[in-house]
Order: C-alpha cells, then structure tokens, then sequence
C-alpha cells in the first residue's frame, strides 16, 4: 500500500509518524489520570485539526459511556453527560468498536440534536478507545478546521492515536485505583483499630471529615488534603498500645492513667515511622496533642514548631471528643464547643484553624455530610474525574 | 532532512515508523515490569538485529547500574553485575546521557573484555533510557547481525526505540513500588495490632514466614504467594476486638474465655470483608482454624470446604503456637511439635500441607532465616529482578 504513495505524501506520513511517536511518549509520561486526558485531546486537536474534542470513559459495570474531558466551546453543556452504550454516536462507536465518521450528523437517526444553543455541530469523528481488546472509552473529535467533513484520512490519523491514548488511559486508571486502595485499605484498618474503644465509635471517621472541611477551608491543595485524610485516620493509631482498662475506663483517668494514655501519640508515631509509604503523616500522628503555648504532648512544641497538619487534625479531634458523650459526661452541644475552641485560639490552637472552623460553623458548612461528600469526592476524583 | 530522502529510504523509514509505533502501544499495554523488559529486548532486535543485547537499569542511591535482562548467549555470564555510573561503556553512556556506537570494542579503553569464553563481542551500541529528563538505565545491544559495526541509523532507531521503553520501565517502577508500599504498610498496621499480646510478639512474622515456606513447597505460583503473604500477614487481626482480660491471661482460657477468643476469626473476616483490596487474603484469615474433620471454628467446614490458603496458614500458625513460650507453660521442642503435626494430619491439618512440612523440616528447610530470605525475594521481585 505504501508503494502507491508519491513521494510528497510519503514525507507527509512520516512527519505524521514523527509527531505520532512523540506523542506515544508524552502519554506514557504520566500516569496521572487528568494529565493523560489533557494532553490526548490537544494533540488529537494538532495530529488532526478540529473546533473541539472530548473522551468518554465505558463504566463497564452500568455499561454507560461517561464524560471525561471536552475542549472547546462544547464544555459546559456536556459535562455530566451519561450515554449508555449502544445508543447515540458515541455509545455506537463503543459498542462495535471500530471508528466512524459522520460528516452530516442532521442525517445520522442517532444525532440527539446539540445541547447547547451556541455550538453548531457539523461533522463528528469518533475513535474508540482499545485496549487489552475491550473498548475502555471513546474520542471524538467535532468539525474539521478549515474544511466540511472529515476524511479517511483523519479517520487513519485518530485511530492510530487511539491506541497509545487508550493503553495510557488505562494505566493511569489502574495506578489510580492502586492509590485510592492504598487509602481505603490504611483507613479501614485504623477504623478496626478504633473498634476497641466502644465509646469512641465512629471517632476516627468523624475526624477525618471535619479535618478535611478544615484543611479545604484553609486553601490545602488536593495532595495535601490526601495527605491531611491518612493523617487523620491514623491519628490515634497508638492507642492500640493502651490498655483496655484505661481506654474503656467509663470515668475520668486519673493521673497515672493518663500519663499512659498521652503514650497514644509516640506509639502511633513509632508504628507509622516504620511505614516508609505513610511518611507523610506522621507529624499529624505524633503531634495533634501539642498546644501553641507548649503546654501540649509528647514533645511541648511551641507555636512555631508544630506543623499545621497537627493543628488541623488538633481541632477536629477537640471538636468531636467535646461533643461525644463519654459514660460519665454528656457531650457539650457544638454551639458550646464552638465557643471552647474559639477560646483556646492562641493558647491551645491555631487562630487560623479556629477561624476556618468559626468560618465553616457560622454558615453550617462544619457539618458532618458535607465532609463525607467531601471525603467522597477525594476517593472518585482519579476514578471519576 | 526529510526532503533529502529518496522514495525508497522513505518508504523503509515508513516502515521502520510504523513498527516503532506498533512497539510503543505494545510497551504500554503493560505496568508489569519483567513483561516490559522481555518484549523490549525482543522488540530491539526486531528494529535493530543484533546477537545479543540487555537493559541495565540505573539505581540512583548507589549510582550503579544493574543488570536487568539479557537476551541470547552472553545471558549467564553478565547476571548480577553492577557498573558504577562513569565507568565501562554501559556506564558512561548512562552518565553522560548520550548513545553511542563502540564498532571496536578491543580498541576502547573503557572495554573490560568479554567475561564469559564462549562469546566474542565485537560491537556495541547503548543508548541512554531516559525518563522525565533522567537517566533511569540503559539498552545495549551487542554485535550485528550481518555486518561489521552499528550504523548511525541503527543508533538513530534506537534512541527513538529509547523513549517509549524509558517511560514504560518508569511506569512500571512507580506501579510495582505502589503495589510494595501497599503490602509493606498492612503488613506493618497488622504486626502493629499484634503488639497488644507480649507473649506472642513476632508470631505474626512468624506465620507470614513458615506460610510462605509452605506454600513455596507446594509450587505455589508468586502470586498466590503473595496472596498468602498478605493473608497470613492478617490471620489473627480480629484479635483486635478481644479483650486484654482474655488475649493476655497468664494462664489457659476457661470455656467461655475461649468461647470469646474464637471470635478473632469472624471478626478479622468482618475487618477484611470491608476491604475491597483484601477480598482475596478473606479465606485465609476467616478460616485458619478449621480442622478436615470439622471440628474447628467458626464454620465447622470439613475436608473439601476448607480453602488451601487456610490450610497452609493453619499448619504454620500452629507450629509456632506449639514452639512458643506462653507465661503458664514452655514451648514445645520443634521435633516435637513437627510430631504432633504428622499425629494430625487428616485429622486436624491438610495432609499434603504436613507432607510438605515434613519435607522441609526433615532437611533443615523449615528454618525462620530461609522464610525471611524467601519474604525479601518477594519484596524485592519487581524491584530487581
């Protein structure tokens, strides 16, 4: 077949070549989910030039096609989108897996029309996403720049595209979901850990929920709100050294006891020490019982030196230990306990996490299932953008 | 440059293209490392002939190179060197990040010479695999095949072959160090729950250790190994819902102490259960103390109900429960606890389990040093080979 092609289109195909190898490396640079996307949709746009593009995920399990990713005037009328497969353009594509192109989509039986009033479709081409022989998702590029319909050309173009994209799309997924198992996996056994304290249930979650509406109230990026997460639920994972008999005590320590429960914080930061993947978390572990006055413990810190993942998880934890009932005293009501902290802000806590949390209380946003939305959204994000 | 090519140079590069397009998707199609390698050397001879050739790869602590994969004869005589980088042929290319054609190898002062009798090499070519901007190892190939020396198109089809390689080891790095990290921190949260018992410190290690003996005897494959390793790793966490009272009781467990003590193996598998990552480890954990002739807990389940991973936990965790100490009495003599495994074979144990104990013990196998070099192959398997 190449013998065919003069030689002014065979130096055009290798310079397509060229610009298609390079892009196979770009997409196997990255094994995060996002980055992968957004780089494929703007090289297809400059392998094969079109007004606008997006992929769509196959949730195999709903067998629904989903929307990853649109560049373009189209963004905001998609996004959200579920097609299942099999219906529509795309859900066609997917499910017999092999590219189209439909250059005058107002005759395609299968064209639902465009979703929003500014945005013309014309021509459409759509790819399927092949990998491992499934079809994992779909690329479709919309109305070729510069000419009416797209050509066998650019079907030959994407197609060959499709396939480093797919497998890159792939691999990002599975080292998201390898990461997001990592986190459940940590958080479920310090959950268990918990378990033994029967007054205590459901701390740790609590805590990790408001941790998290504070440290995005205080601007913390996604890595160190994930970060911020398995600090949190690991935070009293050295209680597992203390004994059932000051743990479940059902009356206040007294003093002896409660040197042996302060314990909690160096034997958690032991055990996570040793867990070279939980590095990260162990200043939140050791030193969410410090106080800015250096009245706190293991190590008496002082304003300065205690590292804000601590002050975060420290007044999420004095919020909910305050508002749980103990056998021998009822929780205080979250008015109450709002105005505690806001009373140990400079001497006991950080004025700036109190004042998040002030923030957060005094609009109703300190509540606890809008930190489990929260929490959610930090799991799906690599899966479900 | 292009322009400058004749019709048939350009369809050749056309073709060379199209195969460095195909090897790409290949090479991404996969985040397991040994696979990536293998193909790679098999896809380099197929771009480039050559008799032999191996992938080096640069361990950034020690600043040496590591044999990673040869192909073809030179094969046992290179396994396990290490080159420091700036040193030899391998090694200076990997420091200064350039490839480079050697076609006479016995004029080069950097050559050491050939280490094994039986293979003369001539020439070389490595090219540096460069990932994110760094060197992460090195491809050789050695010798071409039908002609004298590497040509400067040769080098050239490498150093295209390079990047799409460099990226797939980089990714699979990152997924096998991710899937490491994974086993090491629940292995680490679960030797941390055993902690609450003084007397059994290490069985946890233990267990994970004489498992893995176990089920190496039994030509398990590594990834039922793994398996294994996880679930034994897990096989008494539910311990973390008994009571100090019962779990530390200087002395034997009356009926209804024990009664509560069984209870570990429901409450491990209600822990894992939740787990969606420890689905597989669940058999061993739930069912590691059933016995073939159904008098075991908690389900009772006889001969053919009970799944071999628990078997094999079963006979490891009872041996070390026999050889270790507990405050009221002393632990038995190895030989006399491997007596009173054979005594339970078919009874209590799975006779092919203790037949492989045997094996082992009989010759000195059954050793906990033999388990901890086993445990750190399998740690370090994606990691070096």
């Amino acid at each position: 077949m190449l013998k065919n092609l003069s030689p002014a289109l065979l130096e055009q195909r290798l310079a397509e070549y060229e610009t298609l190898l390079e892009v196979g490396v770009e997409l196997a640079s990255t094994l995060e989910l996002e980055r992968v996307l957004e780089l494929a949709l703007r090289k297809a746009e400059e392998v094969c030039r079109a007004e606008t593009g997006s992929i769509w995920e196959l949730d195999e399990e709903r067998q629904e096609l989903f929307f990853r990713i649109v560049r373009g005037q189209a963004a905001p009328e998609i996004r959200g989108l579920r097609v299942p497969l099999g219906e529509g353009i795309v859900g066609s594509v997917a499910h017999r897996g092999l590219p189209e192109v439909v250059n005058d989509v107002a005759a395609d039986p299968r064209w639902r029309g465009d979703t929003g009033a500014e945005f013309r479709t014309r021509a459409i081409l759509t790819v399927p996403l092949i990998a491992h022989g499934r079809v994992v998702g779909v690329l479709q590029l919309l109305n070729p720049v510069g000419k009416e319909g797209f050509s066998a050309d650019d079907e030959r173009r994407m197609t060959l595209f499709a396939g480093p994209l797919a497998h890159a799309i792939e691999n990002a997924r599975l080292y998201a979901a390898q990461k997001r198992q990592f986190v459940e996996t940590v958080t479920a056994l310090a959950e268990a850990i918990e378990k033994r304290d029967p007054y205590t249930g459901g701390h740790v979650h609590r805590v990790v929920c408001y941790s998290l509406l504070l440290g995005r109230q205080l601007g913390l990026d996604r890595e160190a709100l994930a970060r911020l997460r398995l600090s949190a639920a690991l935070h009293d994972v050295g209680k597992i050294a203390i004994p059932d008999r000051i743990l479940n005590k059902p009356a206040p320590l007294d003093e002896a006891e409660f040197s042996i429960m302060k314990q909690h914080t160096l034997d958690g930061a032991q055990i996570v020490s040793t867990i070279k993947a939980l590095h990260d978390v162990l200043p939140g572990v050791r030193s969410h019982h410090e106080r800015l006055d250096g009245r706190g413990y293991p190590d008496g810190l002082t304003d300065p030196e205690i590292p804000q993942i601590a002050r975060i998880i420290a007044v999420a934890d004095t919020f909910d230990a305050m508002t749980t009932s103990r056998p021998y005293r009822a929780g205080m009501s979250p008015s109450t306990a709002a105005a505690e902290l806001a009373r140990g802000a400079g001497s006991q806590h950080c004025p700036r996490v109190v004042r998040a949390f002030r923030e957060l209380f005094e609009t109703g946003g300190f509540d606890l299932d809008a930190g489990r939305r929260l929490l959610a959204s930090l799991s799906e994000e690599s899966n479900q953008g």
